[in-house]
């Protein structure tokens, strides 16, 4: 990676990232489902993960208010030197623009505040898009679980070392 | 509530309870389905709630190790005085014999030795059964949020204090 903030790089630095608030999850659950191509995303993020994980979930805006993306992430509490995302979503007119590197950023930069210096994440071990992202992002992939999240449920389990 | 343990009282107390772990979930996943009559619940119950919320989340296994419950819960990281309730299952053969309140009362007795002092879930407006099990424990109903975890999605919002 460069010194350079990607997404100032890429012209976004009039995008606004802000901590996630209760009210942002109407609008942000309406727009995953079309982000996602019409699959049903709702049951995999509950409104619990902008009610009780604020401090480490972020939302990304344009000038005029409209949502181009969101990271839900948590400081673990089995293990006091981890963190976790367990989403994020960028609006497909915006991706592949800097918008998920910098909402990582942000996160990697609040959980390194609050001591912890492992950042984990899952995908799936055929999607390449976000392969290549979380690699570029400097995480490695620990190793491939079947079953992981349930029969047929495979993931890569990806880890990065904050610095 | 009286005094007495409603496990033991039902003849429960050779049940053991214990924190769940990593390696509990593959079995609870392949229950819960069953559970919840063929319904697909393992998109609102990932594997991360096994792994780093392993303090605050317990099983409930018979003396032969089969796995009779469990209940996934976490510290609420916006409000440092609550706790939240993901997700409880009993096997429905044990239902109404007390095990669902056993577990709660040993996340209750764990959260409030972590210094919480609120307790939120939430639950289908339509499911008389869980709203009877969380007002018998304790719980108010706070109100009736509708599209609350999406489009069509309304929750009684649950909140106990504890004493």
């Amino acid at each position: 990676m460069s010194d350079e903030d990607p997404a100032a790089a890429a012209g976004l630095a009039r995008i606004a990232i802000r901590h996630a608030k209760p009210s942002d999850y109407g609008r942000v659950i309406g727009l995953i489902n079309v982000w996602w191509g019409g699959r049903d995303m709702a049951p995999m993020l509950p409104k619990l993960f902008f009610i009780h994980f604020e401090g480490t979930s972020f939302v990304a805006e344009a000038e005029d208010g409209e949502l181009l993306g969101f990271v839900c992430g948590f400081l673990s509490q089995t293990a006091d030197d981890e963190a976790y995302i367990h989403f994020v979503g960028i609006t497909p007119e915006d991706r592949g623009e800097g918008l998920g590197h910098t909402l990582y950023e942000r996160f990697f930069q609040e959980v390194r505040a609050q001591g912890r210096s492992v950042v984990r994440c899952v995908t799936s071990p055929l999607n390449q898009g976000s392969l290549a992202f979380h690699e570029a992002l400097g995480f490695e992939v620990e190793r491939i679980a079947e079953d992981y999240d349930g029969p047929g449920e495979d993931r890569a389990l990806l880890v990065k070392q904050l610095t």
